[in-house]
């Protein structure tokens, strides 16, 4: 029985996987966010090179990776996929566990799948800069990696309260080379304003996104970049759901249930959607499982609408499911997942009832992290333990029933920024919020009107 | 031109290489602190379990490894090795640099490659608790993972002041369900005998170590474990060069020189010995390069004489080049070098000339960590910062002689629990030391005296 599930660098997927080919109903079109109109690929110009409005839209099953991207994903790619045997042992379960990790990137992460393309397209079409934003710092880490690959500069707005209480992801990025701005700033108009009303701010994700786009829009030489959300994110992530494809024939199975956390949703869509084709083109039944944070329930809470993907309604409007674009997700450690909508393609195929989703409280959420570390030795994030979690409840819930499943998760990144959060856990100091009824209610009223 | 050079499951080494059969004279004896008369296994058997007393001076030169490890090691290993494609366009070097990386284990080092089998080997002998010291952190947690794994309780005297201002090694321990304590502690009577004397002692790793001796002495159940500087520790490591052999061998290629950085001696012993055993068999010629921190240059400016592997002075007495028991050392954020001896194998391949040594100031140092992780991706610890470091300068060296040179290097852990130091760095506070010249004549003046 392999425990360690390794394919050849030959194995690498030459292709991502373009899941609107397969999709029954055409993606609901992008507004703008002042005519309310669907946007053109000239409105994204200023913030995207032509490679990805391309590929955000294209209707291609399958686009071809190009070779300066294959070159660098396969620094640590293929990524190994793993029999949880230990876990399994531990619960003792009937079921296999099994498991991706994506933490063996530089960055820690899956997020490179997507920033080394975006980062390659963007030096490809000229652009010297890249702006972005982050609040913990995982996107804004990946995306400095990307640049530094490709000899690009990098801008990271950082949310200026995780840029003081997270240093580290921040000195990560400096090392890269990157410039870390703590956001508001006054680089921005966007930031100068917000700094008049309140000298203090703390910041906000929203805040950090309309200084990037700012900064992006107002300099030629500058592109944004986005590190969820978007089609052409969830796209290039599907490298890992292709890689897990060949690794589960290696193994002679397939899963029965593919478990991803859910925050914008592309750690999810990268593992799960190569498997939705399989369902698509016929002859297989998988379930997909979304796993989103008690504290912020896009899909189990959320409705599905048009609404911002800022807080500051600059965004473009979006069809997804959101808990309303002012909604504040309360303090919780797995700040990757505090994102109050879901990716569009995301949002439409739980709506289809391709996905299913399930929302979870920290505490059980990292008493599961620990019980993995035991197991397996590797640390999970915060962000990654939610898929964890899942899969020791899927894996019990079959015991009680008397069935073997097999499942898979993507543990999408390792939890060694994460410490603090183990610590509060450990020492019986976590908190676990109660679901944000009333908030997500009054949220929900300020939502955008769209015809 | 392959960039990542990886091995399958099937290569992984299944014997670990004892230098000890090849040397051309036989070690020099441990000495007793009290008799100063050789040590005997029973002297040991209260602190190890006899496996590793037997490996520890043990002639044969292949140790089988036990299935039981070998099923850990594969989670990991065989680890790949790189060549730095990017860093040598950087340099415009001609030489080919290739590095082992080592930082993928869970514990993101080469630490795991010994704490695996000695957790292992006391199991199997029925002890049920390991005690042993750290200092920053790297050793304490290689263990505790190696403890989790086979179900031993660990114990794990932290010095104090590390205990209190880097406390996510400390949680990164308790995570893999290790008790951890600040050193002195009350716990033992030498902890004590310290806190009478100072309530405030912010200990150091001489402390730590005497008090997870005495508690490993002092309870039947217990056992001490070491994460460097004994012969079975150094041993365990030779998976790292071994498996480089291999991937070597894979890109048609033999290394001019092999470079790690050397504290206690055993990732440098563990990229080199294999090596060194082609020199000893004869036909190749490699050299081997021990680099060391400015700040505690132990083979570059210690003597080779028999000392105390603590400052307490209640270790055994082993020859080794050192700078005094008592030395120490200034604090650089290399953690892991600053010890004031040398692996006994290490200091007397060094005596015998078949190791040479080198040593850098930390800023030179930070360099060039911060210019691998710029062009490689992967983020440095401050330890192997030394190696890369020295790669460079030989590569440049080189490249004046116009020569071409095949270099390799120990990249032996990654530096995501070291952005402090990377901040100090790219901050420009970051300070170099004097050559603790003063300070060492000093140190050696209390060298103990041995017929």
């Amino acid at each position: 029985m392999k425990t360690k599930i390794v394919l050849k660098d030959a194995d690498i997927p030459r292709v991502w996987y373009n899941i609107i080919a397969d999709l029954k109903n055409p993606p609901e079109p992008v507004l703008h966010p002042g005519t309310k109109q669907p946007v053109t690929p000239d409105d994204l110009l200023p913030l995207f090179p032509m490679p990805l409005i391309e590929q955000e839209v294209s209707q291609e099953r399958w686009i071809p990776i190009p070779e300066e991207v294959l070159d660098i994903y396969s620094l640590w790619r293929p990524t190994p996929m793993y029999r949880a045997r230990r876990l399994e042992e531990a619960l003792n379960t009937k079921s296999r566990i099994y498991y991706k990790y994506e933490g063996v990137s530089p960055a820690g992460s899956h997020k490179p799948n997507t920033s080394i393309p975006q980062a390659f397209y963007n030096k490809q079409a000229g652009r010297k800069r890249i702006a972005t934003e982050t609040g913990a710092g995982q996107w804004g880490s990946a995306l400095s990696l990307g640049a530094a690959f490709f000899g690009l500069e990098a801008t990271v707005y950082m949310v200026k309260v995780s840029y003081h209480q997270k240093p580290y992801r921040r000195i990560l990025m400096e090392t890269w080379g990157a410039s870390v701005i703590p956001s508001p700033s006054d680089r921005t108009q966007a930031g100068k304003k917000i700094l008049q009303e309140d000298p203090d701010s703390l910041g906000s994700l929203g805040i950090a996104i309309s200084e990037a786009v700012e900064d992006a829009a107002t300099r030629e030489d500058t592109s944004y970049a986005l590190g969820s959300v978007l089609n052409h994110v969830l796209l290039h992530q599907t490298v890992i759901g292709l890689e897990c494809k060949k690794q589960m024939e290696e193994v002679g199975d397939y899963p029965d249930v593919v478990i991803g956390c859910c925050g914008g949703g592309s750690n999810l869509a990268g593992i799960a959607f190569p498997f939705l084709y399989d369902v698509f083109s016929g002859g297989k039944e998988v379930r997909v499982v979304a796993v989103e944070p008690a504290a912020c329930p896009t899909l189990t809470k959320g409705v599905y609408t048009y609404d911002f993907g800022d807080t500051a309604q600059l965004t473009p409007l979006v069809k997804m499911y959101t808990l309303g674009h002012d909604f504040v997700p309360s303090g919780i450690h797995a700040g990757g997942l505090r994102y109050h909508g879901d990716a569009p393609l995301v949002s439409q195929l739980y709506n289809e009832g391709f996905i299913e989703a399930q929302a979870y409280h920290q505490t059980e959420v990292f008493k599961s992290a620990v019980l993995f570390a035991r197991t397996e030795g590797i640390l999970p994030a915060p962000e990654s333990s939610h898929a964890v979690h899942s899969a020791i409840v899927e894996a019990k819930r079959a015991d009680e029933e008397g069935r073997e499943k097999t499942i898979l998760f993507n543990l999408s990144g390792h939890g060694f920024f994460d410490l603090a959060a183990y610590d509060d856990y450990l020492s019986g100091k976590l908190v676990d919020y109660e679901y944000p009824e009333e908030k997500i209610r009054e949220a929900l009223e300020r939502l955008p009107k769209v015809e």
